[in-house]
């Protein structure tokens, strides 16, 4: 048996969005800039794709939706657009994140800190969040951005990213948050969250790899991070990718569909897999269960490798992680484990088991048998576990 | 019947292409930076795209071919890396381009010059050419980068890309070149070119869109554009499109394995057509045959709009373009038209004609019919043509 629990990581594409993409890989091949009849004939697909996609996130005529290759993109774009608009400008020169972003987020505010951009990173807590207070606390006229991130790629838990940027509205800051472990998991609205910038990756919702995109609340200046040709308006340049985009807009509306069934069913696998686990003599998940997307468990289990246990699950035909897979080719241990969690060791035993609604129950079930092998196996041989 | 003769917008994917993509859109959707099955799963096709890759445009193991979502992508990580490694350190001013770059490097350039960049842009003569005694005139020791395209978008004129950069390496100055138009059309060989950086897009040579790269010569310093995780030893982040990625090398792959058929075919259809054009009283072509790239006329038909003869020609079923399909949204006259050819009305008038070697003989005979008689309908309605 093949079961994939690590969809934080990547998901497989839906079928359905696969199906709407097919003609835009074949016969529809214009470029939607050009005038004649092989361009505007993509012109019908790409308008109902950016529709699809307003709705899928609620966003309002006055805003903007802006195609990109990922999130990273997206990320890299909103902080060093900040950089150049408001910082090298003199405007501004702060920059308020967590310890717990994504590298795209973390490694971008580092990079420009060579560049006189100051940085205020807040701890967070054993369940890797932070709180209004912290950020109120950080706040200051000098702000250019708050960055914080929905959901964290870990563990999984969810963000007060409504009170945060209203925090960060009451200083005149604009709030921009990193939503790929959200969109397609628990409902996202962007005007019930009210902020400013929204990044979000298609392949973390069961669409294609190699696109994205950056919502922008009032269609509000931002500067290319792509300049170029006159593409999305001038703000973001490169062929669009029609093919990708309508694969994105299908699959976030498809995952939508399934947002009870996330919540219910993915759910209930996942509490069930959790369940078992923490059965097992010492070990433990980081957050509790009601306010983390219902598809992720970060656990640790004491005495056990991460990479130890993710090769005799491997063995068993189950896909996993020891933390991001966006860290995982340098093989350091992985500074958002440092910063979270009660257990010491995370940063070496987290095991990372992330479900999407393609996983099915008689899966779940035989990843428990192998999870608890493994466990026993690798205990067994441990020489920092006492027996 | 369709025709389509816009491929220097975008092109059609080739088959072959979208075959090797298939396993990679469907059950081989790991993450290649995942340590289990899924993930490694890709590593076969991701490692022999690479391989194609280095092969089609000859680079040495020392070198390093860095995968991003299009030329615009490569052309802006070059030019603002440029900025933040040279020029914002202080260690050098000056950037020097052409006056007919793609916008992607043009807009970027003029939006970095508000952060203190110098720019000299060299003018172009009537072909469009800038010749290796202008770039020896404007060196100094401030130049922190060259960029020249190798083939021009819209007339298709070949730069003398090796000595070009030869003589920004006298100066010790690393030389780019944007070889969009390039690539597929003509042999690209980067260590007889000997440039530092070299860009490419996949959907210029009937690879999928969405998907491009950069060459970096000796795998040397260059900040990434887009900052992140380990992807592509850190140099570009993002998780990786390995079904874009594997598209796009056997496209250039079987590019490459077409050229003499390119050269052959294709340049003899695209001759016919231009030598069928000049027949026509009051017509001119800019740039001579031989310089330019096997696909691509740039003709100015005196007396008839671009956009009028673009309308008659689209109703007939061919695709053609007035100029740059990147700048065709805004519906400016074209700047690159503003600086080329001895017809002060080519900005006008440009009508472009770019083939592939999907395009047949019969459909170049249907595109000569049509095109005459669009010239005759439109010359007898123009205000402006002396009949």
């Amino acid at each position: 048996m093949r079961v994939y629990l690590d969809n934080n990581a990547t998901t497989m594409l839906d079928p359905e969005a696969y199906e709407a993409m097919k003609p835009f890989l074949t016969e529809k091949y214009g470029n939607p800039n050009s005038l004649h009849q092989f361009g505007s004939e993509t012109h019908p697909a790409l308008r109902g794709a950016l529709d699809e996609l307003y709705t899928a996130i609620n966003a309002k005529d006055s805003d903007d939706i802006i195609i990109t290759s990922c999130a990273t993109e997206s990320n890299n774009w909103v902080i060093k657009s900040t950089y150049f608009d408001k910082i090298a400008t003199g405007e501004k020169s702060r920059i308020i994140t967590t310890a717990v972003e994504h590298p795209a987020i973390a490694a971008t505010c580092q990079f420009l800190k060579n560049f006189g951009v100051k940085l205020t990173i807040l701890d967070v807590n054993e369940e890797g969040l932070i709180t209004p207070e912290q950020l109120r606390e950080a706040m200051g006229d000098d702000v250019a951005l708050v960055s914080v991130m929905l959901a964290n790629n870990e563990t999984g838990m969810i963000f007060p990213i409504k009170e945060l940027a209203k925090i960060a509205h009451e200083w005149g800051a604009p709030f921009h948050t990193d939503a790929v472990q959200a969109l397609g998991k628990i409902p996202v609205n962007v005007q019930d969250l009210d902020v400013d910038f929204l990044s979000f990756s298609a392949h973390k919702f069961h669409g294609p790899k190699g696109i994205g995109g950056l919502y922008i609340k009032d269609s509000q200046k931002l500067s290319p991070l792509l300049h170029g040709g006159e593409h999305m308006g001038g703000r973001r340049s490169g062929t669009l990718d029609v093919a990708g985009i309508v694969g994105m807009a299908r699959a976030l509306t498809m995952s939508n569909k399934f947002l009870d069934f996330e919540n219910s069913h993915v759910r209930r696998l996942r509490d069930k897999l959790e369940n078992a686990l923490l059965e097992i003599d010492d070990v433990s998940v980081v957050g509790s269960k009601d306010r983390r997307v219902p598809n992720t468990i970060l656990a640790s289990i004491k005495g056990v490798e991460g990479e130890a246990m993710l090769w005799d699950l491997n063995r068993a035909g189950i896909a996993a992680s020891t933390g991001s897979a966006c860290a995982s080719e340098a093989l350091e241990s992985n500074p958002i484990m440092e910063a979270i969690g009660a257990d010491k060791d995370l940063a070496h035993t987290a095991l990372r088991l992330s479900l999407s609604r393609f996983n099915t129950e008689e899966e779940i079930d035989y990843a428990i048998g192998e999870i608890k092998k493994a466990v026993k196996r690798l205990r067994a041989i441990s020489s920092t576990f006492a027996h």
